[in-house]
């Protein structure tokens, strides 16, 4: 098997910063086209990495034949472009949240699944070390049963991540259609469904844009989540943490607490209720101002190359943006709601 | 003016540990009388501190004079005790939370007035160096308009602080009424409503009975709250965090964040979006297992001696307590409680 | 089944501190006879315990059924002891050294079989918290093969520990026949062949009385010792660490290096050639100063009550004591003794 | 007198690191001639430093007139070159280990004596800070005589080292006769031998190759020696420590214990059994990742200044030598040796 | 208003360090001008920040119309430079110490008075964060009445700051007059001055050269101060604190200590006799390796701008000249000197 | 010889805390005799340690025939009591400091003389374990020449350590004459002529009552002193250091710093120009608080066993005594004291 042929849609920082680099650095991957409505965004990345660059992804599709693409666009976007792909037979990694409603998302996967190809999000919480070693460790058994828990992703909102700072569209509603939620909720709400392998039964959420100027997307949500197993606790996404913010999740269990993310330099503590403690120290939790590989390039090629079905799905993803859509609901309609 | 003669309703862990020593340890306050209905622990208290004992607070209203009450025993006593107090023409101290129902604090506070005593709350939260600092440093305005928060109190459960052990009062329904968020919760609306000086619009909260045998109180209380300023956050009350338990409380504001409760022996710590940062080692919270005094008879003996109405009022204590029926109501409805 | 009927022979410090106080706290058990040819020791561990004291071993024998026996007293004593306790139908927990030379050992094992009793060694080592830990993370296979290890224990001598201070039997030489290589060389050989699940092939080492006075047993052995597995290392035990004793091991494996016992309070330290590492506070290890119970009496009665045979069997209290055996016949021949 | 005219033999890494940059930086050098058969080294050295390259040290003895040189080459080499450059009429300073017999050492010797040069080894440890430290803090009396010891230098190999890597001469017998022995055991020897103003009396060792892939040099080495004045401990090199590793000394004396490089930042630390202890913060130790001035080409170059001899002189090298060389006859016969 | 016309007379160290790249800073300033007698300093400065150069100031202020001017020439050129820029009718900012005698500073206030124009002198330390804190605090009442002190500014010396080195201005009497304490005493009288806001009632003084060899400035000076308001302290300038030099500030107080600049990284710390404590990390204070923007030349344009008198005025710089002038005094007389 | 037969004046703080004790642990003394005023302290010390006791000194020194005296009682009462017992043939340790003038030290000195008696002096800070060792690290002339020093001993007062509290003669000038100068002050004049080996030449101070009420005794004083070697200082008592009081000196000498007392836990600590730095913990001083032998009883027990004249004898005492009356006189006459 050749290299696999890789376009990306959307140029922005995601794209710049993950899916380009970590492309390039996968010796199976040919990265052949790039698009951007912004075309010298999509000339720039073809002139640094190689390819050709399209100010439109349906001539790039039309153009060139691919393997895979990755969709790195506004949220609005998602839905399709992946689908888009999909028909023209190209495995689809597409960036959280994989889409606007769930609507679309169930169309994608069904898109995936009638052209025979793959469908993977990018809710790259899961491939952290962190909260890799979080699971290893809850799985183990150690901490018995998950009781009450808290989550939350935290700092000080998009304008210093986006390339196009303050004027980026994650400020946008039209395009982004979620603000905080949708760049960190979705990303909690997938991380606590794995880390504790539940579901999601009841969500209640208070969202709203608190303090950020001219734009009427939310930058903070405050949410209570119940699952399935009757664990229950809180999931916080906020673009306001202008200090104190953090990426942490903490389990209280039956046998003790685990806590990821608290402590710098300490990323997973366990303290049990025999007395005894585990400190691992296995990596820093990528932040907006200090990258690091998020493995999630890698995965979707290993997938391809082995012919196996992504662990982070279509499927997966849905379920994750589920929870968040019912926290806007429970906004809306001032209910708790179930799943 | 003589000595205030006290009388001490109940005599279990929160008078013995509390109440009865810190009168004790008041120059203006005579200890005259107890009441407990299992009378050796009315008797004990007597013997220790001088006054007289009773197996019925009705007997002791009857046959001592006395200025002042405070009410320690379960919850459902708190309002009919309170109340026959107050007719007796003595000023009351009632434990938190102060009543079960509205409608009982209500009572309680009309009793009051009527008697032309005074009605204080044990809300000793306010009064905890910590505390009392993150109110003076917010109250500053250094940190600007606090934007959003999270509260929380948790320990293993009364278990090991009541003097009866799992078979504590605070187990049982119908005298408990409530149980991990009577215990704790109602301290942290009291708290937030006091440290923001605002208050609860609208509460959603998922409240259960998480891991505790044999019994029906609640053990776990997740809420978000939205304060009438638009401020949002998470409250929650455990009895299940047998390992990392805490009393905390965060404010994400518009200059930085404040820490309070966060850092062993670093009580309120605060870090400036001017990238400067404040610590104060004011002395630790009390916990079950580190007693300190609690603050609140020394304010209600000043509030009497002086003739000053208490601070911790009926009325704050009231709207404290409409804070966790909301959450209540919220759990058995299934809808966001407007207040 | 009712209690156990325990004897102790030999009132010393061993005695007192660990195998008497730890068969009171066992619920299973009953201390019924004590023997010391210092009569008083015996009859204070009665006063104090309950049961009957003897000056001779072999009286006790003849006038008590017990169930059980702890051999407590000078090496030489050992096996003759262990033996005639197990010729009179008692179970056998021996100290370590189990015996001064293969050969009583072989007989100590034959007896025991033959009487159908169980014979343990008391080689405490393997329960201590850090221990336990250690051979845990090493059966993971996270770390990979065992390369290369020192192992050590070093102390200012038995003059603190034993009752008898600077006049105790451990200075000796026909009572302890072996000194440092006795006391703590065979705990290390016994650790190290457990936490490896290997067994030494050859050893060299030079062992001899470099500072204590008037003694000839030897205060100090240092040993280099080869394994089956081809895994090198060296292994030291020491009466003349007057500051800076402890007991260490570290192993330098495939994939990283673990450290047992280095820092304070971070007894089992992981470090991965991934550049992460896991710390694990799981409790001190005993020392002569801090004592912590032992865990091998209630691993010894457990053993009795569930009629299994003991794991610190004396198969393997035998095959640690070879190898400090080889260890001074290779000072004594000068040769690099193969086992 | 003019500038000492220098040439190096060999320009692999322990050139390229110390010997040249530290020639470069002395005012009273003058580097006039480089050789390596692989040319393009010694040119690129004379590129940057001045002087001739030759492919031949015979080449560049004939047609250079050298007042010293540097021997360092592949172990094999350094008795020929050094004789040769001796009887040419240069100082010459061989790096370690000088020879890989005793003849050869013996031989260097008698060229250098006839010739009237000085012959001084590369054992920079004497020189490190931290070891000139501990031995001026030992000869000081405070801590009394040293009972036992241990000391080890690990590291993972010279893979980073080399400038070949994987494909280095170290690796080659024929070449390195001797591996981590060579390397890091000869360093040890001379250090202890050194540090303590006493010689090895005798040593046995278990040496092998435990884990490098396609090589018969070994990779390990665990020894005891004892010292003329009684005193016993453990020398260890490794080049497997890949983790772990470090260069470190341990004495345990009468009056206290002595850490060398135990504690990253505090070089050596004395803990004394009056209860009091002292710490030296004198600057790291070399190590293959961080280089510092080893300080022997300094006291190589006073040497010739002065006319003084050498301190660490082929006598000194030849005995620390026939330590290692002895630890190889034990592994090899199976017997202690004696020296 | 257009931009501030600047001039700056001498472009040693301080100039080029801080004044020059802190004015080019200041988007209301235009460097126009710069006067050195080593006319190829002012020449380099022109030829970075733009302007012309001269070699005699006179010729700047012939030929330049400039509102502004800094004076950054050695000591004895403050005063004639300083009012001959006053006659021209430009706003003037001149290095500590502002003059050499009171007379001189004296007319320097009148010339500027005499001119309508603004005199600052340079006592960036009132502007430095954690006195800026140490002030703050002090002025709230919280630490109570200040009753004893110890200021004091220490460092090896000027060679290392100097752009000549150990042949700079600063070592020559004629020119510089005073030694460290115009250098750094000054600093400190005037710190101490601003941060009680009180007056020096009387001062005695050691001054002298006790180390710095070829030169009759003086290296030290440790001085006593009572305060108008009766506290008392010691003030200490030197320049030969080769370790452990600092700036540094304790005030012990009524109800506790304030340190200032003691611990690296707390700047401020609080110790109150309540057993409480206050840590403020606001930044470190600039040191002549570490340099911040000291803000001087930020609050001298502010003044301008909006026509409001610096604080830091020369009245007030005359104020704490007068200190280190009686200093002097005191040790040329003998006797304690009052102001 | 038989055991030293000792008597005590005065039986207050110093005596009850230091003296007394110390006799009693030393096995050359017998305790014979108590005396002071208030007779029932005198009788509470025999019924104690055994012996007489006296109301009158005068009546003891004539009942008793004692070989030596500690003189514990106010100031006023040194010279006088010191001189009878030297007049009755005893040993005397007399407290410091030694006496109110010059002139009675003389004639103190005289007295002792005459009657072939020692003289010692109660300055215990030369004997405390960081003094000693501060003392023999600055001759071993590893940090050259002394340049300049601080020096001080600040506490909140008295009023904490005297058996009268607030009551006590320190506060009473007629019996006092001096107060945190005398009870301070001179320490550390009497360390600093030690550390230094140096004499103080000239001395001017700011001496006076700040804080304390009630009293005329001074409770600060600030001093700066010149030695004859040409080191300055400054030399600070205080007894309203009611936080962050210490007993510290540090010098700032000629190859580096050496900072005494200034880190708990680091009671020794130098920092040398070369970069290296040397940390000892020795054990800490003794504050009011935490009492360790003084080691002075012990020195003036040997010196008379051995016959061997005190190293604080009475010359000594009387040079610092001095160095504090200059002070006094300085503040006086407003002149620098030359001495």
């Amino acid at each position: 098997m050749g290299k696999i042929k890789v376009a990306v849609f959307g140029c922005g920082a995601i794209a710049q910063r993950r899916h380009i680099p970590e492309y390039a650095d996968n010796a199976n991957v040919e990265l052949v086209a790039f698009a951007d409505p912004i075309l010298e965004r999509a000339q720039e990345m073809a002139a640094t990495y190689g390819g050709t660059s399209y100010a439109s992804y349906e001539e790039l599709l039309k153009n060139e034949k691919v393997d895979a693409v990755s969709v790195c666009t506004p949220n609005y976007l998602h839905a399709p472009m992946a689908i888009a792909a999909a028909n023209a037979g190209a495995h689809v990694l597409v960036e959280k949240p994989m889409a606007t409603t769930a609507e679309e998302g169930e169309q994608m996967i069904e898109a995936a699944k009638r052209n025979g190809v793959f469908l993977m999000v990018g809710h790259n919480q899961r491939l952290m070390p962190p909260h890799v070693k979080a699971k290893e460790l809850l799985d183990s058994g150690l901490l018995g049963k998950v009781l009450t828990f808290r989550t939350s992703f935290g700092h000080p909102g998009p304008e210093a991540w986006s390339v196009d700072g303050r004027e980026s569209w994650f400020f946008r509603k039209e395009e982004a259609i979620m603000g905080a939620m949708g760049d960190l909720g979705v990303h909690k709400s997938d991380f606590i469904r794995y880390l504790l392998s539940d579901e999601v039964a009841e969500v209640a959420g208070f969202i709203g844009t608190i303090d950020k100027k001219d734009t009427d997307v939310d930058d903070n949500a405050t949410c209570i989540v119940r699952m399935k197993s009757g664990a229950i606790g809180t999931l916080v996404a906020s673009w306001t943490q202008y200090k104190g913010g953090d990426n942490s999740t903490v389990l209280w269990c039956e046998k003790g607490v685990m806590k990821i993310g608290t402590v710098e330099g300490d990323e997973v503590i366990i303290e049990l209720t025999d007395g005894t403690s585990e400190t691992f120290k296995v990596g820093a939790m990528a932040t907006n101002e200090k990258q690091v590989p998020s493995g999630v390039i890698d995965a979707f090629v290993e997938s391809i190359i082995t012919n196996t079905p992504p662990t982070i799905s279509g499927e997966e993803g849905l379920l994750s943006l589920k929870v968040i859509l019912a926290a806007f609901e429970s906004q809306a309609t001032g209910s708790i709601v179930k799943l």
